[in-house]
């Protein structure tokens, strides 16, 4: 498959590019896949290979890769105003009009937006106004941040501390004062004989708890993807953000919702936190926000917060902290034109309409004796790949048994994701119901042709 | 001036935008300034006024508003790819082409690339590739970073440490293992009777003093800016990067040369280490990367920490790191075209052309009793305001000197930077000498004004 000639695609990607989130061994054996253009959820490589991208690129491509909605929006504000910042109080009109659309369509009646350029720096930017919330209002020690573990929160140092994955440890991560709780997924953390509701209240005394060892004024916040969503596509089990929430109340800690990847439509809501039925005290968006054609995140501040760090702002004469590309004009033009492409132009009623095939698809897969569990909501899922089900032991490691997948989907022309040892799909929202069937039977294929080789 | 009707753009901006790295109380008096569109240096709000731009955006719309070839770039690829991320080694064919014309026109002839969005997050990223290799070549301890007060490296939470500035104390900042040696501002910073040659050497003195008191195998790396952009427009002193180099490489710490302001022709060279004749062990790229059209940042590494970080990702088979937008098909094609713009079609010759007229104009300004120094390289310029000339004395700070010359300038259509008590400007490089003159004669008329009443 990997072309080695010394000037074929491949051989220059490996030339300059300095891979990341990539499993090295894969490439080593095939090659990086370069992309030159995309047709609807399809992509297509320098070869010429057509691959349905099950991925929507990266949860993000949700309009697919050719929607002319979306260029047309990007073009028209390039010939009108390509570049600006939002820094002294000068910004452009596109900027003031996204900040009034997104708390149009926000869980609040009054707000203020915060733009960033990814997700990332979206909860890095909200970390840093909590700690200046905490010194603001004398309480400088109220610095700790909760998450949970397999939570994913971005990749800066402060965001990666957040996310609860082990491979962190590699660059010395977390950093001190970041906490991971258990990882609300019923089927892989709950007890032998204990219920999904006993577990979601075990969940909410485990956060009593650490609250109580470390001091409620000592925590700053608690950042919640509704959805996990690389840690695997984890949905919380039963009553969790009713059960946290709270808590979190009760001790005066502001409930951050990650909106990253559930954000605008994913779930089937607008919000993930409209789905599992609970407001938080601010949103973190990217991603969907402009549907994958410009890098933007947006922290969405509802009213208590937006009071709080306004008030703060005026002691010192001003917020110190912005982004040179925050609230640039092409973002904010291509995120107004994504938002009305997903809420307006059917692309959430796809979701919507997809959701019952998407899950008999998956719950069709998840007959087979080596997936343990068919999980999900709305248009995101996860197949886990199990050695026994009734154990739910996994395959051993070097067995590489979802990468293995992934990549005979990839001969197959399906990009799909390997996340552990599951496999994740995250259809684009203009999926067709044929796409959708072919999605699953080259899923199917490859999972017998790989599990016939390791089981 | 601001139009406080309850739907004037002003309003609308005050109602859902928050505000960053902006007087407030300037905003409380004139209102946001909402911008429509540009044309050349020049850019034009809602209410039909026109400013000559003499911030070029943020320092980054070098090639002006309304550059044809840069939104053809960029239009042109919406209409190929519109977007894709560059995980599981897949990536845009305009990915591994940018990623080839880095390292062509970098310091180095071998290395590799990485993408993020912004500067901040390419610090950040180097941050995190620093402690990899520790850990990986174990020396766990090794992590912390040393840059000069008054640097600025951008504002996550740990690019926001990296920043020298007092404003980062509001939110807790920096973080613990950040050192902050003395700017090498000689004009400021210099001592009585000291020459600028026993300053530079005192500066190399305090970096092997620190070393010998943290312990050289400690520190993870050292980050610079060339001329020190946010601070202030603050060129090292004469012969600072090579004493600094020195000390450095008789330590084995890694010299990182932040060039996301200098990069790319703001000095008149290509890279500010080529201004400054040094050759760093990576460069942190954004802004005129892309000419501030699209947003982008890239690490840039040269020959030996690409051989080290490959090692160190080889033998954990991944490096566990990447945004969702890094290498954005979009963004690596603007990019392509803007360092064509930049050093094929005549900016950086333009640069060189127009730096003594800049000089010139700088030098005039210096003559008015209340500035204390003119300071700069290329085109990139401040001017210091001074109560007493000869001593150096600042103003009183609630006089806000450089707020009011900067507002006198937006009134009449000049847009210049409040910097401390300094007057920033970085003219966009397609500007012609008219505009030049334009933009020294409305600064001239502000300091005039401003200084009757103050000093």
């Amino acid at each position: 498959m990997r072309d080695d000639a010394p000037n074929s695609w491949e051989a220059r990607a490996d030339a300059h590019s300095f891979y990341g989130f990539t499993d090295l061994p894969t490439i080593e054996d095939r090659g990086a896949v370069v992309l030159t253009h995309g047709e609807g959820p399809y992509v297509f490589d320098v070869h010429g290979r057509k691959y349905l991208d099950a991925n929507s690129g990266l949860w993000n491509m949700v309009a697919g890769f050719d929607h002319p909605g979306l260029a047309e929006a990007a073009k028209a504000q390039y010939d009108r105003f390509p570049g600006y910042h939002a820094f002294f109080g000068r910004m452009s009109d596109q900027t003031v009009m996204l900040s009034e659309k997104l708390i149009e369509v926000s869980p609040y009646d009054t707000g203020k937006v915060f733009y960033t350029n990814s997700g990332s720096e979206a909860n890095d930017t909200m970390v840093k106004m909590l700690w200046f919330l905490s010194g603001s209002e004398g309480q400088p020690q109220r610095r700790k941040i909760i998450t949970r573990k397999n939570a994913y929160h971005g990749v800066t140092a402060v965001s990666a501390s957040m996310t609860g994955k082990p491979y962190n440890s590699v660059f010395g991560l977390p950093l001190d004062g970041f906490i991971h709780l258990t990882c609300p997924h019923f089927w892989r953390e709950g007890l032998p004989g204990e219920t999904e509701e006993q577990f979601t209240a075990r969940m909410a005394q485990e956060l009593e708890d650490v609250i109580a060892t470390e001091g409620a004024d000592t925590i700053a916040g608690f950042f919640a993807e509704p959805v996990m969503g690389a840690g695997g596509v984890i949905p919380p089990s039963k009553g969790y953000f009713q059960a946290i929430h709270k808590v979190l109340k009760k001790h005066n800690i502001p409930l951050i919702s990650d909106e990253v990847i559930c954000g605008f439509g994913r779930t089937g809501a607008v919000w993930g936190c409209e789905t599992y039925d609970f407001i938080p005290d601010a949103i973190i968006s990217s991603k969907n926000l402009t549907a994958g054609y410009f890098p933007m995140g947006a922290v969405i501040l509802g009213p208590e917060l937006t009071a709080r760090l306004q008030a703060a702002s005026e002691a010192i004469e001003e917020f110190p902290h912005g982004f040179t590309a925050s609230g640039h004009p092409v973002g904010c033009a291509v995120a107004l034109k994504a938002i009305d492409v997903i809420l307006n132009e059917g692309l959430i009623d796809n979701v919507r309409a997809l959701t019952p095939k998407f899950e008999a698809g998956m719950a069709r897969l998840l007959e087979n004796p080596n997936i343990g569990e068919a999980r999900g909501k709305g248009l995101m899922g996860a197949l886990e790949a199990v050695a026994d089900k009734a154990t739910k032991t996994p395959f051993a490691g070097d067995l590489s048994v979802s990468e293995r997948i992934a990549n005979t989907c990839t001969d197959h022309g399906l990009i799909c994701r390997p996340l552990g040892q599951a496999v994740v799909l995250c259809p684009a929202f203009i999926m067709t119901e044929p796409q959708m069937d072919e999605m699953f039977e080259k899923l199917e294929l490859a999972l017998k042709k790989v599990f016939a080789e390791v089981a």
